[in-house]
């Protein structure tokens, strides 16, 4: 495999040395074209995109960043776009469509083949995040009486517009999807097979309304490469192939890490400053009241403190370790929901378990602050009240690191929105308050 | 989609009701029988694998979790577990076989298929988490001067055996992987064209060693399904199929989570309490020397708390703003550097934005508990103090959370490592430091 360097193409733009540049686009790989195209400031990208043929700009734009995306699809001229949207694959163009204003992409629409305009306008209509904002058009139905001959000149006439052609789909005379053929067996059938002969009965397909979630984890779950989407009906819409389904499967792991502290799915590394401000203001403006509640907490002991101010040194200590240990129960949980680990029979069981490693944590990491305490201050009841209040933190923290994602979940919300921001401040209050509050009572 | 539910199971094998216990498992999918085997008592789970077929059984083991495995493999005899494995394909036999007791594996490999064996020990020599590791040695490998048909007998020849056939690998006579040939094509081949004529040249192989988060970084860019795996000869030795990858990128997403709050891979969800504990408890009493290292900062400023308690009050909020804001920018930088968006042209760009995202939230949130403290307490002094250790907390939340795992990712080390745990410690001090010292200069 051909691998050109950033560098390389960098120089070539900025000498205009046309002749290599081509010679270089032509021989590399679309994905690795669009890897530089995302690195490159914003004139070098566009130089280098319009270089691209028709064919090698659709698959390009197909795996550009978002930032780059934009940035090229503003420049591109109209006369361009279509040509290129026509070379797509109709999830790819969909996609783009969607992103562009309503003048733009109805012109497209109006201006590309009459059989993927329409298609591309049924796609339009689902939603971005169900098995019908993933699948494409490009397919090979057959009807289930079709010979082996016939089905192999069918493939034959679509094979130049639709790639990854391993599964064909039987249809009944209905449209109604009733098996799958891999290419294989028709390699190896004979003469007189009919498709209803070679197809697997036993077919597993999506609706079109199912979320993209459920989706990737029936793939996950029965290690598919394809899957056919049908309607209400049965009726076979299009297929969804598992390149596309890795895509989803890193937003969703991106989700979830995002959620968990707070931050929108749009808010990537190299979103605008001013877009990250926005999107993480919120969050943060709820986290001052979190914060808040948690020093009116700490308020209700000032008198405690005003006496005994060794206790604000040692108080972050019950509520950092309760803190950790609580992002430690949340993340484990979280997880366990999204890879569909944690069931009904065995929830009760998780958080029981989490419960019990918080507990058993605290009791040991308590008896070691208490033997700290001991020998750097010499005081043998501050470190008990230490310890006492790291166990019943570390309790709170088991408890709802492991509780708060379950009801969340248990309320059709998503897990992960029971973000660190809520558990720190539960255990924050638990610290605070367990290590002032026997303080106040035993010194 | 035939579908089994646990409740019905769970009164069959109550009943020992065997004859329908068998007619449902016949019908069932494996991978849905497993889920069910995951979350039965372990007798039950047993009684259930024992009802199934060699083969099923070799299916069914692939899918179960780590909990069920061991007790299914810790039981079950070592007869039947000779003939389970030689069902299996040759990565999942030795995924099983790296599990086993070694006495126990090697009688196993004595008594299995002669091929699968030795190709088993192979794979065994491999690193798991390597190409070799993912790779399995069911493949279809052609030399380049063989004709269509001969070609078709070949597949016809191992079809019974090889799952997947989508693609087939063309060597030379030094057996060096050459080119890849789709199924299809060769569906639509002339009967005097050979494997070299219908081959793509152009083709993308992993070596034997390489990363597995290397590997699925290929799959994910280039949109494969399959992937060659060669050795350092460039002979081809197995392929690796995008449902291992699927599993690889729900791994190294586990992990990066994990990393991030102290946890090891493998403290599941139903890992036990006593394994749980062992595994944490490391990473909390690192968590105490931290957050001992910030109590002393605190101590630092003793006199000043002793003189003015209310301090002892606000001081959580700057740190726990300052510890969420760096998470933010710490999980956002990790996981661009995860899907490989952070490159040595744009590193810098990220972490300048990520400050520059600091100081405004910093200089908004701070502004608003100006605000808050002078509506709330009466006092702007303290509101200033306030706010400014704010700006300055955010500040260093914004640097450290970008910086501390760019530079663990250029020495080599995972940038996931570079945990909440550090970058709250260096938040708090941070928080603590400026605000009391604020305090003392000011008030």
């Amino acid at each position: 495999m051909y691998k050109l360097s950033y560098e390389y193409l960098f120089e070539l733009v900025k000498q205009k040395n046309d002749l290599e540049l081509n010679r270089q686009l032509e021989k590399t790989h679309p994905a690795d074209i669009a890897e530089i195209i995302n690195d490159l400031p914003s004139d070098f990208a566009f130089y280098v995109f319009a270089k691209l043929t028709d064919e090698m700009a659709s698959d390009v734009i197909a795996e550009l960043n978002d930032e780059a995306k934009e940035t090229i699809l503003d420049r591109v001229k109209e006369a361009r776009l279509i040509r290129i949207i026509d070379e797509m694959e109709t999830d790819e163009a969909a996609d783009i469509l969607s992103d562009l204003k309503d003048e733009i992409s109805s012109k497209v629409l109006e201006n590309i083949d009459k059989v993927d305009s329409d298609s591309i306008k049924d796609l339009l209509t689902y939603d971005e995040e169900s098995a019908g904002g993933l699948m494409k058009t490009e397919i090979i139905s057959v009807n289930r009486k079709m010979k082996r001959d016939e089905l192999i000149d069918d493939i034959r006439g679509k094979y130049s517009d639709i790639e990854n052609i391993h599964y064909i789909f039987v249809i009944d005379d209905d449209e109604k999807l009733i098996g799958v053929l891999e290419v294989v067996r028709l390699l190896l059938a004979q003469e007189n097979n009919i498709a209803e002969d070679l197809m697997e009965k036993e077919v597993l397909f999506a609706p079109v309304t199912m979320d993209q979630e459920k989706v990737a984890r029936i793939f996950r779950k029965y290690d598919l490469f394809v899957l056919p989407v049908v309607d209400e009906k049965g009726k076979l819409l299009g297929r969804i192939t598992v390149d596309d389904i890795i895509d989803v499967i890193d937003d969703e792991a991106s989700e979830d890490a995002y959620k968990m502290v707070g931050l929108e799915n749009e808010d990537k590394v190299f979103t605008s400053p001013l877009n990250s401000v926005k999107k993480r203001l919120p969050w943060l403006t709820l986290n001052l009241f979190t914060a808040l509640i948690v020093s009116s907490v700490v308020g209700i002991f000032e008198q405690t403190i005003a006496k005994l101010s060794i206790l604000a040194v040692l108080m972050p200590i019950v509520a950092g370790l309760g803190g950790n240990s609580g992002t430690q129960t949340l993340t484990v949980i979280t997880r366990g929901i999204a890879l569909g680990e944690l069931t009904i029979h065995n929830t009760y069981k998780a958080i029981f378990k989490e419960v019990l490693v918080g507990i058993i944590n605290g009791v040991l990491i308590g008896t070691f602050a208490i033997i700290l305490a001991y020998l750097l201050k010499g005081q043998i009841l501050l470190g008990v009240v230490l310890g006492v209040a790291m166990v019943a933190n570390m309790f709170i923290a088991g408890f709802f690191g492991a509780v708060v994602p379950v009801i969340m979940k248990s309320l059709k919300l998503d897990p992960a929105l029971a973000s660190s921001v809520i558990i720190t401040m539960l255990t924050d209050i638990g610290g605070f308050a367990s290590f002032l509050g026997l303080a106040t009572i035993l010194l």
